[in-house]
């Protein structure tokens, strides 16, 4: 059994509170960032970039689009449920080492990416792909992850010079870690419970019993 | 330095020809789709379900369809690109043991998805978190994986009784195999080749000399 695989993708959190904003060694970086590169891909297309941001007053200015996103999210949330919301930390973009900015390039590969003709989004699905890999690798090598989503495409696009026909993914937030926690921060906080794997499974058809998949025990 | 993971990832391949239909034990199958449902997920949302296709008569009819968006694709082509798309195998649907169906459910967690009011496609790129966990998980089990995507969302959805709502994102193809190739199949066919990865790093905005990102040695 692979168990340092295993290990890693479920020791694997969201960060947002645990950055110490230590320095990433070089070739820690290049580690994570070759195995992201090494992700699969639509047509052998690799249709990602990765922006590296260290630069302290971009962050500070997207982390100011992130603090606005979340009063327009906030504001749609009522009782408890925003009561909740207020205690949960979205972002560690200024206590992070580094910001990586994951982007997805339609046009590389292009015209004809094999595989890609009747399913459009599968590009953008790759990109992902990489996203995941750069992910379990900084957990292997001890570092933290966050994957912050409140902030509009455009504003992203628009901050980094991002061209026209290049979209914004993701922004991730990397570097080293106090700890990671067990439980996900948005199940400590109430927001949201794990579901279990056989409410997810279904054999054959969907909606067939999950029995007929495999037996789950425990 | 987390050996095993970098040592699955640069190993990993996109599998059509080596699957030998030889079965899986439940518990291998178990663990590899608790890998996948471990992912990351916008909102703690979870959005995937796996159905798992073990039916000939279902996955013959779903080869049929996919041999001829095979054909749409191959009329697009000419000359050179066409002869060698020709010599490519794109599934492995009957010679696998089973297959995978991903699917994206946007309503689960919803209406108010923490972190998905300003990026709506955040569930989609969870949904293909799991999915390189699932496929990380096969490999360093010794299995293979194959991601077809030479299919409509619509006659998949149809064939397995997907509802409305909840959308297809991948097939993949799932099994034992020979072994894995060390060159992926369309660099190995001279479709394309892999690009280096100082060629896809941006330092602070895009554009920026990647010599700025790290040193970049070899």
């Amino acid at each position: 059994m692979p168990h340092e695989l295993y290990e890693t993708i479920h020791r694997r959190r969201d960060v947002r509170g645990e950055f110490t904003g230590a320095p990433i060694p070089d070739e820690v970086l290049e580690r994570i960032l070759t195995a992201a590169h090494a992700a699969p891909s639509v047509g052998l297309s690799q249709p990602w970039d990765f922006v590296l941001v260290r630069d302290p007053r971009l962050r500070r200015q997207f982390r100011d689009h992130v603090e606005t996103e979340r009063r327009v999210f906030a504001d749609r949330l009522e009782g408890e449920a925003a009561e909740r919301f207020s205690r949960i930390k979205i972002d560690g973009v200024m206590e992070s080492t580094l910001s990586v900015v994951v982007t997805y390039d339609a046009d590389r590969g292009g015209p004809a990416v094999l595989g890609r003709h009747a399913i459009a989004d599968a590009g953008l699905y790759s990109v992902c792909l990489a996203i995941e890999n750069l992910w379990l690798a900084a957990t292997a090598e001890g570092l933290g992850v966050g994957w912050v989503s409140f902030y509009r495409e455009d504003y992203l696009r628009s901050l980094l010079g991002i061209p026209e026909g290049v979209r914004p993914v993701a922004w991730l937030c990397l570097g080293p870690v106090t700890h990671l926690e067990r439980v996900p921060d948005l199940e400590r906080h109430g927001w949201r419970r794990r579901r279990p794997l056989e409410s997810v499974l279904h054999a054959d058809k969907w909606g067939n019993p999950r029995e007929a998949v495999l037996d789950l025990r425990g």
